[in-house]
């Protein structure tokens, strides 16, 4: 009797570490994405680009909860040079909204508006941020 | 005794108009400040230098109500590409930062340890965030 209660104390054990070490595999801590990109507009046409850019950005925030910032800047003194700063949940979340209505929509209108395109994929170093 | 009330509400109705008016052309509606920098560290020193950025960047935060965001990220693949994103409550707070004992010991610190450095000033388009 003791032995078999010995063995499915060490059956239910193993089976215990075996699921936390797949956890600790398979499911990393999430951290958010980051990716930064440059873009250079065609001046004509920077207004067009701009308000296709501002409901793209007001979407994606309203529609999808993985999607924490989407800042848009333009470099001063150079308005059609655009820059983005881009913060997802997760991997996955970037993926989701690549497939979107509305990011696909964006692409579709500005393709022709934009000259230049750099995507620059980042890792945070520390992200600071004062608590209010 | 009518006239007198008018006179008086008259007074106080321009009183308004006047500091409202005043208010409006002397304290524009506060827009952040947001500045990117981009970071060539020498590879031999990158784990100091990124020590001392934690550091300064930690400090600001906790120190200064005007520091809003300080974004550090490295270019992946590139570890010794460091970006800046960094968002200030206002011109006078970006300021007020760089006369800090934290910042200005940072910038001796790591003086020998930066190869290049490009700050560039931006313009808000839109600062899209998802609401907690």
């Amino acid at each position: 009797m003791i032995v078999k209660q010995l063995l499915m104390m060490g059956a239910a054990l193993s089976a215990c570490c075996f699921f936390m070490t797949y956890r600790a595999l398979a499911i990393p801590p999430q951290e958010p994405v980051i990716r930064l990109a440059e873009l250079q507009i065609d001046p004509a046409q920077l207004d067009d680009y701009k308000a296709a850019l501002k409901e793209e950005i007001a979407d994606s925030v309203r529609l999808e909860p993985g999607v924490l910032k989407l800042y848009a800047l333009s470099v001063k003194n150079h308005p059609n040079q655009i820059r983005m700063f881009e913060m997802y949940r997760d991997q996955a979340s970037y993926l989701a909204h690549l497939e979107t209505p509305h990011f696909k929509n964006y692409k579709t209108t500005t393709q022709h508006m934009v000259e230049s395109l750099t995507l620059i994929e980042t890792e945070p170093v520390l992200l600071g941020s004062r608590q209010p």
